[in-house]
């Protein structure tokens, strides 16, 4: 029934021979401390932990789901989730990035990035619970009063406590403006909340003793739309002032959505029915305040997919190499066996190189960005903060979009590879693939993401961060210019970047006659721009591997091999892009909305 | 919970105003009767079925699934199933395109197609069930004899009785060459068939009193590989020479599949346990005779994915006319609803035309491949009926395979296009992506139809077939080229045509060097050849809309705007398709299969 293990040595290869971890951490006080065998170590014990109790979960967490006792209003979750957890909270794996001040252990997020992409490749449906958790951390942690911060984020940083995010409502998903959840002020200062929410992940389970529910809702004279949005944090036990639960808040599970995939995971629809709430920051401003989560959470559905990717490649390898079926065409490979093993053929090494290539590139590229956000929240330099902060604006929707397509081929690509087994449940593939669709939708839809970046991240600067990032690529492919070994990568690099400056200020110029040129040509550029840092991220770590393959380790010979997959195969979908993405508006929006 | 509605202007666009089916059949001496009237009625009819009796049971079906009863061997179809057969049984629909010999109704297979492009959208997993017996059908009627035809295809052709095909066991699916099912002859001329087969879809059910298994097997003294293998045919019950049923063959299902999709299908796994079964054709002959049946299941593959995209479009057009969500980029559009209907979003709009082009040049495709098959079997003329077996030689991979590609990407764009709700089950939209992932893998993978196209029927002629095809292509080019209104899509077609051309020359070039070059292109080759296809069509139809357009029918605006965006958003793919074809074997073989 599959298998995973964690890729250690690649993850090793990120964070020390590609980002050199070590010594950029030296230059943040609060992870100064942090050397290369610490993280090696927690790694190795994460991976332990994924393949050890959260991957045997994963196919029966799918088959058996969640069920609701709507007498009651629990969830019950699929056999063994409940203990995994507990296991997870006792070995301390909740507070690993979290603030020592509240019982953290304060490490790095590009530590804890590398965590989940392990905890999400086993078991993608369990690691919501603690994931969503998590995020209600860190919008606490940045937004709560003092008060707040000191009843709630020890119990979250254990783990005793989980949280939710509760956004969605049947007429509002991406139009968070048009949210009807109330909230009434109380004269002992909380607030009285009522409405529903829907697609509320780990919304009701009993997993913690208590939810921290962190609800969108409006007061009584806020304005219209998005401004008129405030935050609220609504537990599922009112906690006494020492931390012991108290009474029931009327926030329940009225039904669990029946979904694609993540069927491990609750999503409940949720009735909150006058419950008691407490404002988090400032009246109205709940969607800045949201906002640190919903980046968090992107970058926690990148390595989602990645993690999906990962263990689909590597089932699909293993079945590659020993299913046996047809000869090779250029002669019997295994001429003592019946067959040989399919992956002697190359559509089938096709498949498998697209899981790997988009693996390897999504696992530096977010690593990469992980360590941006560290940057940003802890470098003592102003400048450093806001240059790390540019690139996480710029690149969190890439992540977050680019990584999660990639997911979807990658996870369906490693399916095709089982032929007819593919399709069986029995082989653990097709949940990759169902589980890996909604990827591309919660957190913003990859339409949403698309838009974010050309709209708000690329053009209302006038391609100012995008130039940032871009002279960080510029440089290196003068550095290697002259390096013949190199070309094969920097000649086509070279050659995206200056495509994607052309193509930038073509879309900029359309949009200014006509705002609908930027959705038009959103979709296309965010993955244009993906391949752009993907390709980026291969030719750096082509260099090493250049420069590293003769030293008797094969993961050089491999890794070499992936990149030149990479600009074969993959990058060519930048042709197509660039001419998708100058079509323009009009072959969209000519035909009228009667006449589809 | 979704609509589907018989797209029966755009057949009959397709049928009588692109391809003149009336007249092609009149040189047709079985089919000279038919007009456009006919086929009008019983498209409309055949709409009617599938809308009113076949849709309501597709998202039941899906839920409920199917169940065996280990003790007695039967399956239980999901309700209402067995009584949509009756009544489609009843209708007549079973006899449509059957010889009158046998009860049949005599319409060509155009027709039929369409048909079942219709069944396929309002039901797949329903309709494998008649549509294996359809195949079951056209195999014993071209190589039963004529006592075999005589008891079986008046029961198949009535729909009394229905069929399967037995090819795979687990260690033989796409290499049926290792396939072990044995047959030993009896003293009465009967052969004694023992094995195990596996994927047999409509295995076991009762909505038929009979089942027609048509079986795989081998000799005793058969060759080793592909030319050992004979073809059976295996009834559930022996048949007296009357026609009623005798005692229980002992072929049962010994277990259902749990699948990711087509719920409603019973996924055997057969047990034969030394059943009775008949020699079908020559010993030893046995693929050549069960090639008549996967060459026509292969477009009726194309037609399940034609079908899925088709109502997966009209669910998401309605929804996004629907559902209000954010203003318009360039200026609210329902300044009079709270948020505009999503359809304004250019986004949007590139999601839902990519399925309409995709269902619209599937269509005009498809019934051009169908007509051909009807030319193959009946035209009087051995020379038309000769260069009509080419181009369905030719063309049913690209049916099987670029369908199906493209039915993928359309069900998950029409599903992405609701947003949360799309990966909730109770809307319907998932469960058309889960659908439409099967029809990429089975009656050969779309890996093996790309060898099949480029290995078998493109480069063993040296491209004659090809040529043949592309003549076609260039005489309408010649024919438009000076018509300045056509030359936005002649433009392009000629571009491509060209780049066609070469790619083929160079991929045959390479190919003597090194076989393995066939496989490393062939996947990209094969959407290469169905993008042109496509945009000699949508330029076809371009024309006629072009003609027509100011004649009042806004039918001829949307064709028009769908091959517009067809040309600049869809046609793109191929700048990639044609690097990643060219790109070579190297990039996919250098790595020696541990180092992956």
């Amino acid at each position: 029934m599959g298998q995973y293990t964690a890729p250690l040595r690649d993850m090793q290869f990120v964070l020390h021979e590609l980002l050199h971890v070590e010594d950029e951490l030296k230059q943040l006080p609060p992870h100064a401390d942090i050397d290369a065998a610490i993280i090696d170590q927690v790694l190795e014990e994460g991976g332990k932990f994924a393949s050890d109790i959260l991957f045997p979960l994963n196919h029966t967490g799918d088959r058996e789901g969640c069920h609701l006792d709507a007498q009651t209003h629990t969830v019950k979750t699929p056999k063994g989730f409940h203990e995994a957890y507990k296991q997870y909270v006792d070995a301390g794996w909740p507070s690993l990035s979290a603030d020592p001040e509240y019982g953290g252990q304060g490490l790095p997020l590009v530590v804890n990035n590398a965590l989940y992409e392990m905890l999400n490749a086993a078991n993608q449906a369990w690691t919501m619970y603690p994931g969503l958790s998590h995020g209600a951390y860190e919008c606490l942690h940045a937004h709560g009063t003092p008060e707040q911060k000191e009843l709630y984020l020890p119990k979250l940083v254990s783990g005793e406590w989980t949280g939710t995010m509760c956004l969605t409502e049947p007429h509002s998903g991406t139009d968070l403006g048009m949210l009807r959840t109330k909230a009434e002020p109380q004269p002992d200062g909380t607030y009285r909340i009522t409405g529903g929410k829907i697609f509320i992940s780990a919304g009701e389970h009993e997993m913690s003793s208590n939810i921290v529910h962190l609800v969108l809702a409006r007061l009584p004279d806020a304005p219209p739309g998005t401004k008129g949005i405030s935050l609220f944090l609504v537990p599922k036990y009112l906690p006494r002032p020492d931390g012991t639960l108290g009474e029931r808040n009327p926030i329940f599970c009225g039904a669990l959505e029946e979904k694609m995939g993540i069927h491990g995971n609750s999503t409940c629809q949720m009735n909150i029915d006058g419950a008691t709430g407490w404002l988090i920051g400032e009246p109205n401003k709940g969607l800045n305040a949201m906002f640190v989560m919903m980046n968090a959470a992107r970058l926690g559905v990148g390595m989602q997919s990645l993690g999906l990717t990962e263990v689909a490649y590597q089932n699909a390898l293993a079945y590659a190499k020993d299913r046996l079926q047809m000869r090779s065409l250029s002669g019997p490979k295994a001429p003592d066996k019946p067959a040989d093993p399919i992956i002697v053929h190359p559509d089938v090494r096709r498949m498998l190189l697209t899981a790997k290539a988009y693996a390897e590139g999504g696992r530096a590229f977010s690593a990469y960005v992980a360590l941006q956000i560290d940057k940003e929240l802890k470098h003592p330099d102003e400048a450093v903060r806001k240059d790390a902060e540019d690139q996480v604006a710029l690149l969190t929707p890439i992540v977050k979009a680019f990584m999660t397509d990639n997911g979807w081929i990658a996870t369906s690509e490693a399916m095709q590879v089982y032929g007819g087994h593919g399709f069986i449940a029995e082989w653990g593939m097709e949940q990759y693939v169902r589980d890996a669709r909604i990827n591309m939708i919660y957190e913003g839809t990859n339409t949403v993401q698309s838009l974010d970046l050309l709209g708000r991240k690329v053009l209302t600067d006038n391609g100012a961060r995008l130039r940032k990032f871009g002279a960080q690529i510029q440089s290196f492919i003068e550095e290697n210019g002259l390096d013949e070994t190199m070309s094969e990568f920097i000649t086509p690099l070279a050659d995206l970047a200056e495509k994607v400056t052309k193509l930038t200020m073509e879309i900029g110029m359309k949009a200014m006659k006509n705002p609908d040129e930027v959705g038009a040509a959103a979709v296309p550029y965010l993955r244009v721009l993906g391949h752009l840092v993907y390709a980026y991220f291969f030719a750096r770590m082509a260099k090493i591997a250049l420069e590293k393959q003769g030293n008797g380790d094969k993961f050089y010979i491999s890794k070499l091999a992936t990149a030149r997959f990479y600009f074969a195969r993959l990058l060519p979908e930048t042709a197509m892009l660039i001419r998708q993405a100058r079509s323009g508006a009009a072959p969209l929006m000519e035909l009228e909305a009667e006449l589809f």
